[in-house]
């Protein structure tokens, strides 16, 4: 249909949700987006742009738009989206946007755009539904009502003070069921659950998720009501959490864009290979410090690969488990002295299952029952290194303030290659020279 | 508190919300469960036991209670919730604790039994509300009040025809503002995102997150709404979704539960330690191979465990992405394509780069020219290989239909390791030898 003209490609947009355009975009060059764009009425149009995916770069998208139809599109877009478009562009096409843009909303796209992007300021919408405390069913029926205009929906409608100070939350149906002179300081449920603006957003995804919310009131320190945040923006915050956790995990920094350019991929990855580069030394060191014995038995070095690879492995697997269960809860004293327990005893059983395998083999197919020996001593211990390091370490970064998942693989191999070279050549030293 | 006597629990208990409960089980022993359980009223009662974590086993509280109070509690429950519960239960327990129930709630709970606990049916809550299209205003208010006595908060309202298929959905704003006399028929926002009994609960999420919702209805393949699934269970599922990426990625079974028994964990691990033990005797097999390299150029057995080792971190780099990548959202052929080419790109950079250091070390530490230019082609021949196989194995799976995160680190180390062993030790028996 891009092939056609422009009423036909609009009749053709119509029958599509603005999510499903803005999917689209993702397979689109650039200039297509443009075109429909232009093409789309307003509110759909900007629908379209506040679900496009960040790595489509949406802000870019808005100003090469013609400026009119540009403005037309931001006073479209909820206050939140268009702050976190807005944030990402040049300072000096900020300021241009702001400036052309309605006194009222450039100060409250202002005001969002001083919170940090992942604090519950940065995320919350300051366009909301709210009643005096001292309004009667009427009154606030016909508030409600008001400015239910503007918005697509509404979940939760808050009680304020005169001075916008959060009192509590009132639902709709309690309103309507109420006699006609009942009083909103009777209906409401005091003591909601709210967030101060600079809570960070794991923490506000935390609390929504603790609590089934589906929306959460945003407050300063003077619990004057600043805004709120739904629960459609935190699922996308879920989804960036575990994105990020995952990366991490894996040795690449959080922040590299899942579809971004190579360029950005060597400048994310790099400084973390190199971080295992140093570390691949330090292992080296302990295989040279043993070149006699590699000489002398040359198949210890065969076996030895698999020592440390199996290290590797059985840390990653308890590394994983510690640091999602570390994610999901704060672990207590005496649950983290069991996670060790546990780790400590898994090591162990499935490193003397695997040394028995390994062991047996070198018994049959080298005819050395002390090779054998040796390996399955290497294979027990170094699997139960890895149990332990696999658990311990995280829990101790946890503890000390530091983000567990930088405990990445990268860190724990490093433990289990240096063992893993250690242990077998050791003991083959010992026992086998 | 938990010395003191009964009332004064209860006093203590008052102040916390059913989750904060339930978290708190979490670090109590299950006889302390039974004892809040029985000093809570019935509706924050069955709140905790609903919001316990599925590690903690309500379902085994549930059984332990006094029948009495288990029915209460139970009837107390949302029918998804109450069903989730009884789904644990061995057989016996579940027709007992069926048998003793109200007829209306038994068999809506058989009904939800019959669905796959992963799929919509599985999610859905039956309980919700529903509106004729041929209703007036006054009509439809009605109804609303009465169907939402039963419920905590209800976030839309369905519109049905007589046989009760979905027609589309309505705001309570809409027929607020409405004149006395509209029907619903003009007042429903036709066409609703809505999900088939059957459909996986990865999918639920994936709607949901798209299209922003805070509930979808659930019909069957007549189109007959049989009930709703709420964000707030759709978080759930995308947690457990991340725990499972998590876990699959790092080469533990999806299901070993994080605060599991070390018998459990062992069950779970085991299994993929064997396998790559196996992968790790291929390995062995590629150094074994090479011998007589060994011996006679010692040093090159160290850095070969520094090209490996740099090679599996790089695979399991470009697979964390990728997989990411793919869980998010499906690649057309030339976004594969171009992704492929990336990791290609990135693979061949980071190994000129790390190989360049490791080339410069042996040549000034070892003072060897010859073995700088054989390992700066082994580690950039390896970390190009670790990047095209970290892209491309998850792409393929992901083509011919199978789980793409069960492309883990352990399968792919398994061409870093033997690439990373063959590389250095046959250009040392070509140029070193």
């Amino acid at each position: 249909a891009l092939e056609g003209d422009d009423a036909g490609l609009a009749e053709v947009l119509q029958d599509y949700h603005a999510s499903e355009i803005a999917i689209l975009f993702e397979r689109l060059p650039s200039e297509a987006h443009e075109r429909i764009i232009n093409i789309l009425p307003t509110e759909i149009a900007s629908e379209v742009i506040s679900e496009m995916d960040e790595e489509s770069h949406p802000e870019e998208l808005l100003i090469n738009l013609d400026p009119e139809k540009r403005s037309e599109i931001v006073s479209e877009l909820d206050y939140d989206d268009a702050t976190d478009l807005i944030a990402q562009l040049e300072e000096h096409e900020q300021q241009d946007l702001l400036e052309s843009m309605d006194e009222e909303d450039a100060s409250s796209i202002r005001a969002l755009l001083s919170y940090g992007e992942n604090t519950a300021g940065g995320l919350m919408n300051s366009s909301l539904i709210k009643v005096n405390i001292r309004q009667d069913k009427k009154g606030a029926l016909d508030d409600i009502i008001r400015q239910s205009e503007e918005m697509e929906e509404f979940y939760t409608i808050y009680v304020v003070e005169d001075d916008d100070t959060l009192q509590g939350v009132v639902s709709i149906k309690n309103i309507i069921k109420a006699h006609a002179d009942a009083k909103i300081s009777s209906l409401l449920k005091a003591d909601p659950v709210y967030v101060n603006a600079d809570v960070d957003q794991e923490e506000v995804a935390r609390l929504i998720s603790q609590y089934n919310l589906t929306t959460i009131p945003v407050v300063d320190d003077h619990m004057k009501l600043l805004g709120r945040i739904t629960v459609d923006d935190i699922i996308d915050v879920m989804e960036e959490e575990s994105t990020e956790d995952i990366l991490k995990f894996s040795g690449v920094s959080e922040d590299e864009e899942l579809s971004g350019s190579w360029q950005d991929a060597v400048k994310s990855r790099l400084p973390w290979l190199v971080l295992n580069l140093a570390t691949g030394f330090l292992a080296a060191g302990v295989v040279r410090h043993f070149a006699s014995v590699q000489v002398a038995i040359p198949t210890i070095v065969a076996y030895m690969t698999i020592v440390s690879g199996m290290g590797g492995n059985a840390a990653t697997q308890a590394l994983a488990v510690t640091v999602r269960r570390i994610s999901l809860s704060d672990l207590t004293d005496s649950q983290a002295y069991r996670t060790v327990l546990k780790e400590f005893s898994v090591g162990l059983i499935n490193g003397a299952v695997n040394g028995l395998i390994v062991g047996a083999f070198a018994f049959v197919y080298d005819g050395s029952p002390m090779m054998g020996v040796v390996l399955f001593l290497a294979m027990t211990g170094n699997l139960f290194i890895a149990g332990l390091t696999g658990a311990t370490i995280p829990l101790v970064l946890k503890r000390v303030g530091i983000d567990p998942a930088v405990a990445s693989s990268i860190i724990i191999t490093t433990f289990t290659d240096c063992a893993g070279f250690f242990l077998p050549l050791w003991f083959a030293s010992k026992f086998l020279l």
